[in-house]
């Protein structure tokens, strides 16, 4: 298998997906516009790619969890496009172009936000979809369990009272388990309840994404202060500027690059029992992952 | 049947379930207490009240509607609380009490509405529900679609590029459809899908809150010209004062009275179907909301 062909297909899928969700919706105005522009700019598509990769793994249709793949995309994006407003963050630039509110003004941002977060479950609660309806709701149940205040949005919350202050490493963990290890689990748990997946295999699939989700986060820190802005789209050096703890703060950067391939090893491990034919994918997927530039 | 008690007995019923909801939730930190502090800030529980009793009107039992109950009044207190932000119409009063932002600061308001639109599918989507999941799905998509971009949300964009021009009745209309509108009658329609009701019945429950959604507004426009400012808990003629385009501004007090009746007689006409002793109480809440005073 060519990996990197594999994901470029698989993105490529999730784009397509992502354009035809609000095709032709009505009233245009600015706020489907406004939702878009941040839905549609680009970024990894980490966490459907996960979605349609698990579902696969797990012996499922990829194309039936394709409305789950576009709903968890559509939480991260609302939940960056509120996180940049002035009130919190207070981001100019996002993936190299001006964010939400930038263009659209602060109150067409909050509703942006909101929009694409209740789109979400329309698009994940689809009442045509082949799949059997316990399913829909348990995939849909583990997406708004993991989005809403013990999970991202609680996150959120930590983070922003973690701000200038000096907080412990246990903190630090807590806080990016909520804030972004809680959606990349859900994505991965989506795609094998779609797939009709047992307890157990939900079991490791999470356990992998916990995993990569964590060496993401540092490996997320260590591109702050050794990154490449071009590369990265964003000013790097930030985290340095608002004084905030951050893995490299706590571990520095030789500690954060063991770390990120100790986490990086047991997610590859955790889905041992899908075999390794099955599991290629999303091993390389961890690894790349672990040593990406952006 | 004591229609007032009756009233009074579904409103606490509810008041009780939305206690529940987020007892024991961890993080505490501010974000559970913010998202509560809206919450259970009171209100005339109107939607919830909807949910209930079409689910009993339409033969089931309402206690297996309360999650929805619960859900479409936490969509309700979300929309407050990003509507009363600065950057939206910057209130500083609700119901008589400061508005959230007031109290947790506007981060933390903007976390808090997103905390409770997400546990709105939260709890709508309990895994452990009697019910058929065919039914879950259904009534939480009719949540979603209703909440959305081309429902309330869309609403609230109509609402703010209407604000300092004049707008003709059609868009005053159209406006008070998708802003408060579609999620009465979400709160309706999942009453009448918890119960197993047919097609024919969803749609006049559908309609009957449609016209009671209408009339609900239209008082709303009048009582803020003349409502008893302690008994609304805000100060009233602000509709005035901002140059908003209102039904009282295009119709006139006597014009707005008589659409106030003529809908609230639609309203009940819609229920015929369910026979005179089962939408007794809907008759009656209908005609309340037409000749309340808050």
């Amino acid at each position: 298998m060519d990996e990197k062909a594999h994901l470029n297909a698989l993105q490529e899928q999730v784009e397509t997906a992502l354009r035809a969700c609000f095709q032709g919706r009505e009233p245009r105005g600015d706020i489907y516009d406004a939702m878009e522009y941040s839905l549609l700019a680009g970024g990894k598509r980490v966490r459907p790619v996960l979605t349609l990769e698990v579902c696969r793994m797990c012996g499922g249709d990829p194309a039936l969890a394709m409305p789950f793949a576009c709903a968890v995309e559509m939480i991260h994006t609302y939940s960056l496009i509120h996180d940049d407003l002035p009130c919190m963050d207070d981001d100019d630039l996002r993936r190299g172009k001006p964010t939400n509110h930038k263009i659209y003004g602060e109150a067409t941002a909050v509703l942006a936000g909101d929009g694409l977060l209740t789109a979400a479950f329309e698009i994940a609660l689809r009442e045509d979809s082949p799949l059997p309806p316990q399913r829909v709701v348990a995939a849909a149940a583990c997406l708004a369990r993991a989005a809403g205040a013990h999970g991202m949005v609680g996150g959120q919350v930590l983070d922003m009272a973690a701000e200038g202050r000096a907080v412990s490493r246990y903190d630090v963990e807590q806080l990016q388990r909520l804030k972004t290890g809680a959606l990349l689990s859900a994505a991965a748990e989506m795609g094998c309840i779609v797939a009709g997946g047992t307890r157990e295999e939900q079991e490791a699939v999470r356990l992998y994404a916990e995993k990569l989700g964590m060496a993401f986060q540092i490996r997320d820190d260590m591109l702050d202060l050794e990154g490449n802005e071009a590369t990265l789209g964003k000013p790097i050096g930030s985290d340095q500027a608002n004084e905030k703890t951050t893995f490299v703060s706590l571990l520095g950067m030789d500690g954060c690059r063991a770390l990120v391939k100790k986490l990086t090893d047991e997610a590859v491990c955790a889905l041992s029992r899908f075999g390794a034919e099955r599991s290629s994918f999303l091993c390389w997927l961890a690894e790349a992952l672990a040593g990406r530039e952006q």
